[in-house]
């Protein structure tokens, strides 16, 4: 019954990319774990680049500038 | 002054049934522990059905097969 | 499939208190959404006072000054 | 390495604004507990005001209130 | 630069298969999204199993009933 | 009414610092976007060094690296 939170920036990821999150979080949980796949839950969250930071600036700045 | 979030996937929820959710959740913060409403926050977060998995598929997927 | 977090200062709950509050809250998404209990997940974090503030202030300052 | 998730409601914060909370928080761990701002990270989430309740209501009804 | 949040619950997880964790979930995002891992940041969360429910029972419960 | 959670490792913050925290964030809520006080609210989680990971490995494992 784990819950899995995947917290990215919204950069066009597809719903195939989402998919194998989905389904490579879930197999993780069972491969250490032995957790049930059934009861495992995974929430992606797509953020604005505007909104998630780190080093102090925005992502929307930070590859503005290349970095 | 307890913090709620409920999560759930963006199928149509309308204004009212979230402001049920809202209600709902701090009378049972009320009930149970006795905490003051006037600082309970309930925050609710829809999730689009491709970013949420169980089972190691997504909602979209499992909604497709009738699941 | 919901997903339900709540986040409360540790001061005592006891087991059958969190059990009311994972039993409610599973009902309110049951009743306001329609939502299938069995994949309904409920997780509550227990947060020490020095831990949850309001106002500026920690809880443990609050409750040495009678708020 | 600290990861700082800032919820607010959606009622108009520019980038200039959210900048500034990136900023501002990042500064404040760095501080305070001498963290490093390269790996600190801050999720700004906006959430619609149908879905953020205090006092057992939404935001909106509140808004109309006048409160 | 992506935030992983995974909630278990707190039933004796050892250090080796928590690494195997931050390891795994690191990769899926390198694996999947091109993601940089030098900013991928990994936060597991145990639960009492008093603490989490499912079907409207606290873990404690089902795993007394053997479910 | 904003919501800031502050997550960082276990690693002897002090009661102080907390509130310095507490009192910093609210702040700048206030300062950046003229939020009420009275109702942010912050919550500081603090997580075992083998719970975090960066960079593929945990922060435990990173200390003894002397990173």
């Amino acid at each position: 019954m784990p819950y899995v939170n995947i917290r990215i920036t919204r950069e066009g990821a597809t719903a195939e990319q989402k998919a194998a999150l989905i389904k490579g979080a879930t197999q993780l949980l069972v491969d250490v774990l032995g957790k049930n796949p059934a009861t495992t839950v995974v929430v992606i969250d797509e953020v604005e680049t505007d909104n998630w930071g780190i080093g102090g600036e925005s992502i929307t700045v930070r590859r503005q500038q290349g970095k």
